[in-house]
């Protein structure tokens, strides 16, 4: 009986992680975190997404990323296209998935869960140097040491480009949950298609060559935005 | 000028590594995790030792790891002498650490500052994973990755026993504010004396053969308990 946890935050390829890890798991459980980001109806997409699915759903939450504030996701500041002064875009939240996943790593501890799967991707990737794989597999040493675990973190899409993933995708079934991830920095709905999130999520279908879902398939959404 | 940032539980240990960077640094910050612990009385410690000290203190909350629970620390477990089943001690909150190390660095990032110092110590331990070398080394690699940063993470204490933290600590210069940090697990004061925090610190006193300051130093402490 192999269990896995998977970090769902909403977004496409956590999405498409989920479906990936129902097709190589006999049971998937799912962890979102409300860390006080901007974008919060992602907390809605998780939790439709994982129903859609039919899995269990666990949502943490880390009042701490608020408190530090400094960038674009938790605090008040515009999310910007262009880069920051040390050439990393102003959404990034230092040391968020290191947190996410250390989190998650307790978390499946706690559960005995050995595997663990994130969506984090360094091909066609949105500038955050903790979605690299080498930072990937130095944590995962770090929390097999400081937690005596097993725990292999499994990143599938690591090296995909945005095409290839929504591809992966439309193979695993996931098009219908897929109608209702969100991606939108900007947390809108319909989304606002200009921030850097949206513009990665529309060069991938286009790339891809098929409708975004959540254009075509999301019931009352209207074609156009 | 070179700035380090102490993390500071308000405990023995940590009070020690505070007064070890006044030593080597022109600048010392420290900070202190609110993590909803049953012996919230360190937080008052840390504040005190941090004023005694003249350096400033920042107090981040993490409201996750009571979310988590299924430990003696954050939920209502009674602590235990014994260890778990799997070896550790039922007061191990798995990942605590990680995450505040972490959290630190975050912070650290936002203050352009390089150094860390914790107290995390392998000789003479509490039995906590995460307080070893190893676990510190991949987390500080991984936070690097993760961060694009090129912080240190000091820990002037990992190969020390008690006794030789104890006259460290009296060499720096430390003793008065000694006086003021907590240890005891149970959160009491004055400390219960029976569970393993207060064992680990009085073998210590014992070993160092110096008085602990907390009992002798500490004005209004009754002489035994």
């Amino acid at each position: 009986m192999k269990k896995a946890l998977v970090v769902l935050s909403g977004g496409q390829d956590s999405t498409t992680c989920l479906y990936w890890a129902l097709s190589q798991f006999d049971e998937v459980q799912s962890i979102t975190f409300d860390y006080g980001q901007r974008h919060k109806i992602e907390l809605k997409s998780a939790k439709k997404v994982a129903e859609i699915a039919g899995i269990s759903h666990h949502v943490l939450s880390i009042d701490t990323f608020q408190k530090l504030g400094g960038n674009a996701l938790t605090a008040e500041q515009e999310v910007k296209n262009e880069l920051n002064d040390n050439n990393l875009p102003n959404t990034f939240v230092p040391g968020r998935n290191l947190i996410f996943i250390t989190f998650a790593a307790a978390f499946a501890y706690q559960q005995q869960i050995q595997d663990l799967v994130t969506g984090v991707c360094q091909t066609d990737y949105s500038g955050y140097p903790d979605c690299r794989q080498n930072t990937i597999t130095a944590l995962e040493l770090a929390i097999n040491l400081g937690m005596e675990s097993q725990m292999k973190i499994h990143t599938p899409l690591m090296w995909m480009t945005k095409a290839e993933t929504i591809l992966l995708a439309e193979k695993l079934g996931a098009f219908d949950a897929l109608a209702w991830s969100h991606t939108c920095y900007n947390g809108q709905y319909p989304p606002c298609g200009h921030c850097p999130a949206c513009e990665l999520r529309e060069k991938g279908f286009q790339e891809a060559g098929i409708p975004d879902p959540l254009l075509s398939q999301r019931a009352g959404f209207p074609q156009k935005h």
